[in-house]
C-alpha cells in the first residue's frame, strides 16, 4: 500500500476494525483495481474475501486479475457459480488464459465450465501457442470493421458493440479474416465527413506480428513504435488477435527481470522476491554457483603448476585478487553492455567486427591508464608507504603488463561471447559477469605466471 | 532496417540508384515514422535530406523525432524558415523540448524563434523542471473538459479540437485548473445518453503525479496501472500536463539500461553503443575500474600479512580464486535480486529484516550444498585424481568451512547494502556485483586465513 495516502489507509483500518464493511466497499469502489487488490490481500482472515464479494463486479474483476494466484484460487473456491460467472464475464480472454495457466486442474475445470462455448474455444486456442510466443499473450477482443463501412456507421458500430473490446481505440479492417488495414477511433472522430468510407481513411501498410513471434521481440516493437495495440496474424496472414500496450509493458518488465537474473548467474523465476521461499531461491541460485565453483578447479590447477615459483616469490600471490577482479570487471562491463544492446535490438551478430574493434580501442585506453596508475600505486603505496621491499620495479612491471593484457583479453571475450551466443540461438544474458569472470580468471593467471616466469625466474 | 521486408529494401535500393525519388517518397509515405527515420539515416550523401523534404509533413515530423540528434541538426541547418515551422508545428511540446535539449545554442535560438509565443512559453516552463522529473517529460497537449458539459457536447468538442492533443483518449475535467476528474473517450462513446452530464460519468479519484516526482517512479506507475496517460499536477494541485504511455515505455527502457550499466560498474550513458566512441566508452568505464583496482589494495595487504604462513603451505593459494569467485557470485545474486525488486517497487527499507532472514536461510542451504560438493571435489579430484597430496582432510575442511561462511556473509551483505543505499538516498544499483565482490573478496580472505591459522599452524 506504499503509494496510498496514509490518511486513507488509517481511515480504512478504523472502518475495518469497526466492521463497517459497506463503507469500506464504497471507498474501494472509487479506487483502481490494482490498489484494491493490494489492500484486500493485506487484510487478515476472512475480511478480504468478504469485502471482495460486496464490490461492484467491474471493480471486483479489475482487482481480481491483479491478485497473487493463491489468493485468486482461494477466492474462486469460495465463489458461488453465479459469482464465478460474473467475474469471468468481465475478464478479457488473455486474462482468463493467464488465470487458467496458474490454477490447479479442478479449478481450471470449474472455470472452463463457467465461460461460454466461444470463449472456451478461444482460451483453448491460445493455450496451444508456445510459451513466450505472441499467440500466448494475445487476446481476441478486437474491433473489426468491414470494407465499405462509412465513418458514421463505424462510429455507431463501435458505440454499440465496443464495450468488451480490449483494442477499443484501434480498429482493424478485415476481409475473409485477412488484415487489410488499420484505423483509430481518433481517425474516425476527426474525419471531416461521416459519409466518407473507411477504405479511404485506413492505413494499409499495417505492421503485424506472427503468432509464433517471440514475446520479447513483440514488446520491443512497442518500445520502438508508439502503438496502442499490435495485430497478431497466423501463418496464412489471417488476423487472430491483438496484443495491447499494457500487456506489452508487463512483458518488457518480465523479460528485463529475467535478463538481469540470468546475468547475475541465476535461473529466472516467475515469483516475486518476497513471495519466494528460501528453498525456491536456493533452487534458482545453486546451479550456477555449483558450476562456477567447479570450473574454478582450473584456476586452482594453474596456481598448483606454479607452486614452486610462488613459494619463492610469495609477493606475487598478493596481486592475484587485484588482477582477477580487474579482469572480471572489465569483461563484465563489455559483456553487459553488449547483452543490453542485443536486448534492445541495437546489435546483431553482423556487427561483431565493429564491436570487437571498438572494444579493442576502449581496452587499450582503459588498460594503459590502469597499468600506469597501478604501477604508481605499487611503487608509492606498497613499496614506500607499506615498506614491502619485495615489490621491486620488475615485479610491478610484471603486474602492470599483466593487467593491461588482461583488460584487453577480457573486453574482447566479453563483447564476443554474447553475440556468438545470440547467433547460436542461446540466451546472450548467460554470457555475463559470472561466466566471463571464470574464463577471465584463468586467462589472467596464465598471462601473469607466463610473464612472471619469463621475467623473474 | 533489420525488421523491414528484404524485398522492399531491395526495391528502395533500386529506386534510389535510379534516382526515382518521387516513387521512394510514395513508398515511405505508407510507412511508420520510425522506419522512415531508420531508412533515411542509412542513405549515403545528400539523398536522405533530399527525400525527407519531399515527404508529407506529418510523416516527416514522425520520422524527424525518431532520428539521431546529429542527423536532426544537419536537417534543421538545411531547412528554410517555412520548412522548419512546418515540422515544429507537428511536434508535441515534449518532443520540442527533447529537441531543444539536444541542439547547440544557435539552433535552439532558431527553433524557439519559429514556434508561437504560447508554445515557446510552455517549452521554457518544461525546461525548468529538474532532469528526470515528471515535469521534464510531460507534455501540455491534453484534452480538458469543463464541469456541466454533456456527453454529446464533449464528443463534439473533442472532434473539433482534439487533433493536436497527445492524450486524445483520456479527458481531464478541471475547474480553475484544479483536476476534478478523468474520463475516457470510451466512457463518452459508450454512454447510453448523449444528454448525460460528464460530472456523473467521470472518475473523481484520479491518480496523478507531482511535477517533481522521479520519472522512474512515474514509469513504474504505468507498469502497475494500465494507464494510457497520467496527469501531472503542481504543488498547488493544478493540472499542468500529462505523460503518455509511449513516453513512459521509453523512460522504463532508459532507466533499466541505466540500472544495468551501473550494476556492471559503469557510469550510465545516453548514447547507444554503436554511436559511442571508444573514448566515450573509456570515460564511462574507467572510473569504477580504477576505484575497484585501488580498493584491491586491501586484499593484497591481507595476503601480505599472511605471507609467511602461505610460503610454508602454498596449497592454500590454489583455492583463493575459487573462494573469492564463489563469494562474489553469491553476493551478487542477492544484491542484484534485491536491486531489481527495489526498482520494481516490490521492496522497501522496512522489509530489511524479512529480507535478511530470507537470505540467511537461502545462504545456509547454498553454503551447505556447496561445501559438501567442494569437499568431495577436493578429495576426489584434487587429491586422488590429480595426486596433490598437500590437499589433506584438514586443508579441505578449512576451505569448505570458509566457503560456507563466505556464502553466508556475501548474501547478507549483498541483500543489505542496496536497501541501505536506497534508504540513504543513493542509487541501489551501485551496490551490485563489482562493489559487493570487492568487499566479499576481503572478507573471504580474512575468514580463510583466520580459520587456516587456527587449525593448520
Amino acid at each position: 500500500m506504499a503509494e496510498l495516502n496514509t490518511t486513507l489507509e488509517k481511515t480504512l483500518d478504523t472502518l475495518l476494525a469497526e466492521k463497517k464493511y459497506s463503507s469500506v466497499k464504497d471507498i474501494l469502489s472509487t479506487m483502481a483495481g490494482e490498489d484494491v487488490a493490494a489492500i484486500l490481500q493485506e487484510l487478515p482472515g476472512k475480511s478480504g474475501p468478504l469485502i471482495f464479494r460486496l464490490l461492484p463486479k467491474k471493480i471486483a474483476a479489475d482487482a481480481f486479475i491483479e491478485m497473487e494466484s493463491d489468493y485468486q484460487e482461494n477466492l474462486i473456491r469460495g465463489f458461488s457459480d453465479s459469482e464465478l460467472t460474473a467475474i469471468l464475464d468481465e475478464l478479457y480472454v488473455n486474462e482468463a488464459v493467464d488465470l487458467v495457466e496458474e490454477m490447479p486442474a479442478n479449478v481450471v475445470e470449474r472455470i472452463l465450465s463457467h465461460v461460454d462455448a466461444a470463449t472456451r474455444k478461444e482460451i483453448n486456442q491460445i493455450l496451444q501457442y508456445p510459451e513466450n510466443s505472441a499467440g500466448s499473450i494475445m487476446t481476441t477482443e478486437y474491433v473489426s470493421l468491414r470494407l465499405g463501412t462509412t465513418v458514421g456507421q463505424a462510429i455507431s458500430s463501435i458505440r454499440r458493440n465496443g464495450s468488451d473490446r480490449k483494442s477499443f481505440y484501434t480498429c482493424y479492417v478485415t476481409k475473409n479474416r485477412k488484415l487489410l488495414g488499420r484505423l483509430s477511433v481518433k481517425d474516425l472522430l476527426l474525419a471531416k465527413d461521416d459519409e466518407m468510407l473507411i477504405d479511404e481513411l485506413m492505413k494499409t501498410n499495417v505492421i503485424s506480428v506472427n503468432t509464433h513471434a517471440d514475446q520479447e521481440e513483440v514488446a520491443q516493437m512497442f518500445s520502438k513504435y508508439n502503438f496502442m495495440a499490435l495485430p497478431v496474424v497466423d501463418k496464412e496472414e489471417r488476423m487472430v488477435g491483438i496484443i495491447s500496450f499494457d500487456d506489452a509493458i508487463d512483458v518488457l518488465e518480465d523479460e528485463t527481470t529475467e535478463d538481469i537474473e540470468i546475468m547475475a548467474g541465476m535461473t529466472p523465476s516467475d515469483t516475486t522476491y518476497l513471495h519466494s521461499s528460501p528453498f525456491e531461491l536456493f533452487k534458482h541460485r545453486i546451479g550456477w554457483l555449483m558450476l562456477l565453483m567447479i570450473s574454478a578447479t582450473f584456476t586452482g590447477m594453474i596456481i598448483n603448476n606454479f607452486e614452486n615459483a610462488l613459494s619463492t616469490l610469495v609477493v606475487l600471490t598478493a596481486f592475484i585478487p587485484m588482477l582477477m577482479d580487474t579482469g572480471g570487471n572489465s569483461g563484465s562491463q563489455s559483456s553487459v553492455t553488449v547483452i543490453r544492446s542485443i536486448s534492445l535490438g541495437e546489435l546483431e551478430f553482423s556487427d561483431l567486427a565493429k564491436v570487437i574493434w571498438k572494444e579493442i580501442r576502449t581496452a587499450v585506453l582503459c588498460g594503459a591508464v590502469l597499468a600506469v596508475v597501478c604501477f604508481a600505486k605499487m611503487m608509492l603505496i606498497d613499496r614506500l608507504l607499506l615498506g614491502n621491499t619485495d615489490v621491486t620495479l620488475l615485479v610491478a612491471g610484471v603486474v602492470c603488463v599483466t593487467m593491461a593484457l588482461t583488460v584487453l583479453v577480457a573486453k574482447v571475450i566479453g563483447c564476443t561471447l554474447p553475440l556468438v551466443a545470440k547467433k547460436l540461438g542461446f540466451d546472450p544474458a548467460v554470457m555475463a559477469s559470472p561466466f566471463i569472470t571464470t574464463i577471465v580468471d584463468a586467462i589472467s593467471l596464465l598471462v601473469y605466471f607466463g610473464i612472471a616466469k619469463a621475467v623473474l625466474f
